[in-house]
């Protein structure tokens, strides 16, 4: 048996990418240029199905940049103009407030340490205001009602983090004006892409901001969106992983989004249920509604490397906790992650000492 | 046969990076943490292999970025207070004057269409100056010994765009501050890593710089430097294109610098002589002394897509001009290209009627 990464991105790759690669190969995917018909072809089937999969409605669009840091900053530059609220519950959410800080923006930061967001409590001045759905450093979930509910008191540009929750965590996209994720969690691929979803109302707010503040070089929004039309980039880009990412999209569309929901919901269930069970493990988060499916976190009597050592030896590998805590685990249940491996991981998670 | 790839970048791939690719699976990098002590040891034998096999001296430091239109703007963004100034002689070089321009930087252009560098017209009172090795857009090349004189003459920070030059064409790294390059050219890498190079006096600039004004966020230079001492990214970067570039250094360690640079005069003079033999052809850059020894244009008589598929049909895949223009070809001399294909290349555009 080869090594199992729970780990929660970095994680484990889908179990088709090593396919894919070498038949990329073959067809000299790597070697071709980024201004030629087939990288367009490349192109327009990933955003395609992007599309279809994710249900990206009519008015939304696609870019693809390196990395969910490189997309934090490229909101800020395109979309913000003086102020920003930010949904804080972790790390992540944490580090887009301060990227608009560096970058001189008048940003509100609404604190919520382990529990929900308080709709209440935000306020709708906000020219875009950063939620969350699924905390990676906390494994702290924000669920569709609401992000609905956000949707229907605010009427600021909605921008939600979706790192590590899509696809498995739904949510209605008419609900948000911009999204985005990086491949290397749920996607199963090797990092190095992020893709940027937003819609015609965060193009209208770049094109006045334009005239009036540095908006970037290569990719600020219009030129991103201009290229993207033409099924291009604006630099070389990372064209194995778009390329990577389109096979991997067309593998999950004949597993299915809804049964993709459904195995994260068992698997998440299982292992919450062995953790409840276990007297070294409780779960980080108690509140269930915020409880993340996908980014399960447990403290341990314990320190952590006690735990990840044991499952190591039965190649298992898990997470620690984020930064520098010390008595956590934390345990991807990624779409890589069959029903039968997050079984046998419950198992051994219930045979330790 | 296979198809062999001589376009200018993406190109055909380094001989060994397929091999490189599977061992990586094997060892599970795709899918290990970038804050692991697996993925520090990849990270500081890549740097250790670029400064060894580069000679890249003391004083001089590396981080990894996605591409070389970000390091154009992480340039402009971290090193340029108020102007700049730019020796341009192609697409490229222009184009980082166009950052440079949209970051409201007072920029210079130094135009010169084909032909040398007028050191005498550049101004000494620049705060940096943007000189290009290799123009892959015009086959322009700048050898070492120009690049000597610029630096006698000029007290600013010399930035040098080494994209399609190294490590092919040889230069004194102590005569600039800053260069850079991505690794789908020469180091026949798939593209998405863009590698920046930095000195002592870079960090000094930027350091009083970064009290002033916005030098970005996650990649701001005191940031990639930090992380870069504890052999991280401030990001998840592209792995697989750090380990590739590590696996590919040590391979080209074995062959030699000096080896790589022999080749690659070998195989130009080949390649120039067939074309200044051939009734169709004739070199774009007459002046020897710039022709680029790396990337090899050639005007045709009739349009460039008529040469293109003859060589097609023998699985030679070779470049169109670059942008709009027709009756030009592009021809890549990368180190991947052994003396071999590059002589079968010449006998069969030796045949071409």
């Amino acid at each position: 048996m080869k090594d199992i990464f729970f780990t929660p991105g970095p994680s484990e790759l889908f179990f088709t990418v090593e396919d894919h690669i070498k038949n990329g190969f073959k067809n000299n995917i790597y070697s071709i240029s980024h201004r030629s018909s087939e990288f367009k072809i490349i192109y327009e089937e990933c955003i395609n199905r992007l599309k279809s999969f994710l249900r990206i409605p009519q008015g939304y669009h696609i870019a693809f940049l390196s990395s969910t840091n490189e997309i934090w900053e490229r909101i800020i530059q395109n979309l913000i103009e003086e102020e920003s609220g930010h949904c804080i519950n972790g790390a992540f959410s944490k580090k887009f407030y301060d990227f608009a800080i560096l970058n001189k923006i008048n940003a509100t930061a609404y604190n919520y340490k382990n529990q929900e967001y308080k709709i209440n409590e935000i306020a709708n001045s906000h020219e875009l205001l950063a939620i969350t759905l699924n905390e990676t450093s906390t494994g702290i979930m924000c669920d569709g009602d609401t992000i609905r509910k956000i949707r229907s008191k605010i009427d600021s540009l909605i921008a939600l983090d979706c790192v590590s929750g899509i696809p498995s965590l739904p949510f209605n996209i008419n609900d948000v004006d911009t999204f985005y994720f990086s491949v290397q969690k749920c996607f199963g691929l090797p990092s190095g892409l992020g893709v940027w979803v937003y819609n015609d109302k965060c193009l209208d707010k770049h094109n006045k901001l334009k005239e009036k503040k540095n908006t970037g070089t290569y990719h600020s929004l219009h030129k991103l969106h201009e290229m993207s039309q033409k099924f291009q980039t604006p630099e070389t880009p990372n064209v194995l992983s778009i390329y990577l990412l389109s096979k991997v999209l067309n593998d999950m569309m004949k597993i299915g989004i809804e049964n993709i929901i459904r195995d994260t919901n068992y698997k998440s269930s299982l292992l919450y249920n062995t953790i409840n069970k276990h007297e070294s493990f409780s779960p980080y988060i108690n509140d269930k509604n915020i409880q993340s499916k996908t980014v399960i976190i447990s403290n341990c009597k314990k320190e952590s490397d006690y735990y990840i050592d044991i499952l190591k030896n039965k190649r298992l590998i898990i997470g620690k906790g984020y930064g520098k805590v010390k008595n956590q685990i934390r345990i991807a249940n990624f779409p890589t992650h069959s029903k039968e491996v997050f079984e046998l991981l419950c198992d051994e998670i219930t045979h330790i000492k």
